[in-house]
């Protein structure tokens, strides 16, 4: 848990790649090093697919080119992703135009996320965030709902990342975002994804999947801004065929607090009491309105992702 | 905040009437000190119910014979809030038999509640908890799943009550919830109400409509534990009618520890960060399975609730 946000987590794969390759170009060690890599996360798909996609090049090639070429694909995939985040800004974009015209343009665009999705989770800009921040940069007056995102409080990232960028946000605890949407308070939920099936399934920080029951119920759209790197596409079914985290009970029992006294972890719960720590859960195709791509919008279905990406057949 | 729990607050709320008539029983007085009370906590019922019922008792009286019957009174109701307690205990539990039954008796029973509706929250046994106690001394294998319950935390009282009483339970973050009742690992809810409509609305701690939508949406039932000291017959829509009570931000700033080093406020979102706290929401009553009252148990509905309470109408 020092890196954090599914692209990151690949991108940062892929250079542990690198590094073992600078040690030892062997095949032993290039295998040994994408299995250990690959196991330290087993719910974002991104770190595997990278991890893969890296290795395959690597291990057609001779041990001796193997440390450069590890690296200049290290690289090139953390550009591939800025570029990602960036066209999913756009595309999410076209998505934020459309609520604010609906809204009549009057007031704010509200906006609530679940997590962070921002560029503190990517290499640039972010996923759920990148069309966040192109709004704002566009004119449109975006106020940002932050959920709280027990246990890890993911939500300090997002509202700092905000403030950085001048956007204005609210934070919130998770329990409070179905009342928001009750009372018409959020024109449009938008988040990221750990991963996504190729029937549109969406596995993504633990509570999401509440969020996206209270936006169905309240006819708010729910979006989730899915690169291609998220996509798993040999998966349909994402609550059978997606592994959840636990993750230790202590991310429930303490909390970090950082203030005069510096960063430090306290207790929150009672003595001897136990917790149980899943780090993710899984929202049905059924709950998300749109997938925002890097190469569109389409709708959470099989026919939609292939209509993008017709390589997702093979 | 230095009494919680919406039966317990009622009782408090009539005791604070015997308090101001020992100062002064004059008419003036007594209304002055309604009026102060009820301002106090405008979401839940009970306590305006219940200061109602000894103010129009009072009012009747001599001024000199004030004081002494309204603490007879203030006895009085929180002897009448420990047997509706124990009542809704005794109906919960068939609920729990049945729902243990279904199961095949096998493995635990896993309920699942959000906040605490426990004895810290009325006068003894409490709403939601009451069955649950029940269900626990007559050999059924009940675990709980509690909800932290952010931002007061208050799955920390639940979690220490349960502990006292021997009850297995685990803590969990408020959006592990839905995540589980997915997976199967929830057989019912049982929460509490703070106000609950002539036509079945609830109205609980705010992140309990997540829980309703997600117990809907697995096909899980969903309880609420409502004494009629919690049924307001003037309003039949929750989502217009009740007013939720908006706390301070400081509770999502800040939380509570308790550890070697004492009990102190530590800060747990970035400087300068702006935060909303809306401490209930509203579930509506086709999230509601049944309600569980001293009478009986019957359908969130202006009929189910007439057939138990048939003085309602009035």
């Amino acid at each position: 848990m020092q890196v954090r946000g599914a692209p990151l987590i690949g991108v940062a794969g892929v250079y542990g790649v690198a590094l073992a390759m600078r040690m030892d170009a062997s095949n032993d060690l290039l295998d040994a090093a994408c299995a250990a890599l690959c196991e330290t996360r087993p719910t974002a798909v991104n770190l595997r697919r990278r991890v893969d996609q890296v290795r395959d090049v690597l291990i057609d090639l001779k041990p001796e080119a193997r440390a450069e070429r590890a690296l200049q694909l290290a690289h090139q995939i953390a550009e591939e992703e800025v570029g990602l985040s960036q066209r999913i800004a756009a595309h999410g974009l076209a998505l934020f135009e459309k609520a604010w015209h609906r809204k009549g343009e009057r007031g704010r665009l509200e906006v609530l996320t679940h997590c962070n999705a921002g560029w503190l989770a990517t290499v640039d800009w972010g996923t759920a965030l990148a069309p966040v921040y192109l709004a704002h940069q566009k004119g449109i007056p975006v106020h940002v709902w932050v959920d709280e995102t027990r246990p890890r409080n993911q939500g300090y990232l997002t509202a700092w990342e905000l403030r950085q960028e001048g956007v204005p946000h609210t934070l919130i605890v998770d329990n409070a975002g179905g009342h928001l949407m009750q009372k018409g308070e959020v024109d449009l939920c938008i988040v990221g994804t750990d991963r996504t099936t190729a029937f549109g399934d969406v596995c993504n920080k633990v509570g999401t999947y509440l969020k996206a029951l209270a936006a169905h119920d309240n006819k708010v759209p729910f979006y989730v801004a899915a690169p291609s790197s998220s996509i798993d596409w040999k998966i349909r079914d994402g609550m059978t065929e997606i592994p959840i985290e636990e993750r230790e009970a202590t991310e429930v029992h303490e909390l970090s607090t950082n203030d005069a006294q510096g960063r430090r972890s306290v207790r929150v719960t009672p003595e001897g009491v136990n917790a149980k720590n899943y780090a993710f859960d899984v929202t049905p195709a059924r709950l998300v309105s749109a997938l925002v791509t890097e190469r569109g919008v389409c709708p959470a279905t099989a026919e939609g992702l292939l209509s993008l990406f017709p390589e997702g057949h093979r």
